[in-house]
């Protein structure tokens, strides 16, 4: 099939509000793109087979977008918000689509809806994979990426070689324990790393310490959250308590991933996700800072690079383009 | 070389203080072994070429043992307590070996004594892929060890794969933050799993304790550190003391295997050491209790085997066997 067909392909990033697909070369240049809602605002349920029309014509209006036709289409690589079994195209479940939690065999049915292979991922390996061949990460065979925004997700590209795991569910980075006894996760835990660092956590101490009358310029709607750009401008105006909660943020970030870098000793971790990139790489190198301070090997330390992300949204599209174009060898 | 040569290798592991060599056939059985200490009484300094030759003397040993001659052996393989880069066989610096904080070219040195291939690798690492070819481990593709003793050491195998890491030193376990601001470790910092959950952690809780006038049937001298064997007999007596400060190390093992296993969602996770092999398959199965109850992905928990070391002291030696028969095809 593939030697009927162009040199190019379709990554596609599903979230649990948007689609985004787009058209990619063969040295990652995005010939063209379409964004969708998940499901338009008359749906409540995305049923899965909705979701896959969506996606599918999604898909198409990046095609026509790059002014190309589907003939020219190599494969499909597509991302999902969950663990999937990439050999199969298998969605496990994905916590942020309420009709996904039997699952859904996203592969086959996309490829059956668009006639090219389609092979898919989880969305935030996919992120990692990005980095790693358009991105921060170019030139590393090693390539740990933890994107920090709402939650913390992770993604392990060790040895060239994307680390999926035995149950499809490895990366979870956001949910490791970095403080026995310490807040209480989404997940149910006490003292993960997301329950401690991530802008969701960050956001839940500013408003606690609002609410308990801390002096701040920052104003909070009540039981609102706190996006990342309302964080870096209180920042920049030099707000005393954004920063002292951040600077708890940024040291607890730091030693995790020095617990990361004992555990893997890696080439090179990249640092992404909303938060990061409002911050930037002041946030980045005082996050390093803190790292670096706390590896247990102290050798060559500064070979270990430790890196701001660099494709920002098109990290997914950009890694479910490589996947496509690997297609079997990506296993 | 190999053509001409028997189908034995020599298995060595080099510790701080003793040398084991074992010589194995290619089922892994051990048909002659050795042991020395690692330097005579009268020597203070491990001047690194001094025990390299008591190593070659301890393979000679152990190859007489086995009533099998030098021309038989087809290469031996060496543990080092430190990092160790296996291509060129250099022992970057081995904390336990005094005179070794340079470096030392344990594999060169070894070959030019011995005549035969040699192949060295970290002690933590060939603990671990014993464990995986002819232990615990034996079917899985992946494999997590964790060592507990005096400290906690581990060793990963992913997708069949030692992950040695990008200098050298991955698996550092213990040096892992599992509670920020917690007890101080052996390393400096604050909260490592080692200073919460080895036995020399447990030693002093314990000794704490007592120091303070907790009741307890254990009797501690001043200043030394208590035994894997102490612990098991005081737990058996249903020392109250010992018991809860157990709880205490069994729920933090716990709860950072189940952190280890959000992030590389292995296979199989293997518990061996010193504490482990002392307490036995109770101990494994209260922290495999705990560790199961924080897993963040529930589904399909129980094919994830959390289970005993089955080598003993013969781990590291079975490893660097396996090493040695396969050599380049190692790394």
């Amino acid at each position: 099939m593939a030697k009927q067909r162009g040199d190019f392909v379709v990554g596609v990033d599903l979230g649990g509000t948007k689609i985004l697909a787009a058209v990619v070369d063969n040295k990652g240049n995005i010939i063209g793109r379409s964004k969708r809602k998940s499901l338009p605002a008359s749906v409540a349920n995305p049923d899965p087979p909705l979701v896959a029309d969506r996606i599918a014509v999604t898909v198409q209006e990046a095609v026509a977008a790059a002014k190309v036709t589907m003939t020219r289409i190599k494969a499909v690589g597509a991302s999902a918000p969950g663990p999937v079994n990439v050999g199969t195209g298998w969605v496990h479940k994905a916590a942020n689509l309420p009709g996904w939690e039997h699952g859904f065999d996203l592969g086959p049915e996309l490829s059956k809806r668009l006639q090219v292979p389609v092979v898919v991922d989880n969305d935030v390996n996919l992120g990692t994979l990005g980095e790693s061949v358009y991105g921060a990460g170019q030139g590393y065979a090693d390539l740990i990426g933890v994107f920090v925004g709402t939650g913390i997700g992770g993604g392990l590209i060790l040895g060239g070689r994307l680390r999926r795991g035995f149950r499809w569910s490895a990366g979870e980075v956001g949910h490791m324990t970095v403080m026995m006894g310490g807040p209480r996760c989404g997940c149910g835990e006490l003292g993960h790393l997301e329950a401690l660092a991530s802008r969701g956590a960050i956001s839940r101490r500013l408003s606690a310490a609002i609410a308990a009358g801390e002096p701040t310029a920052l104003v909070v709607k009540e039981g609102a959250t706190i996006a990342s750009g309302d964080i870096r401008k209180a920042l920049d105006a030099g707000d005393p308590l954004v920063d002292r909660v951040l600077v708890e943020a940024t040291e607890t970030l730091g030693v995790f991933i020095a617990s990361l870098v004992n555990l893997l000793d890696p080439e090179c971790v990249v640092l992404g996700g909303g938060l990061v990139e409002s911050l930037g790489e002041r946030y980045v190198a005082a996050v390093a800072e803190h790292a670096y301070a706390h590896f247990f090997l102290k050798d060559d330390m500064d070979k270990v690079k430790i890196l701001p992300a660099a494709l920002g949204d098109n990290a997914t599209v950009l890694g479910a383009s490589v996947l496509a174009r690997n297609l079997k060898e990506a296993l």
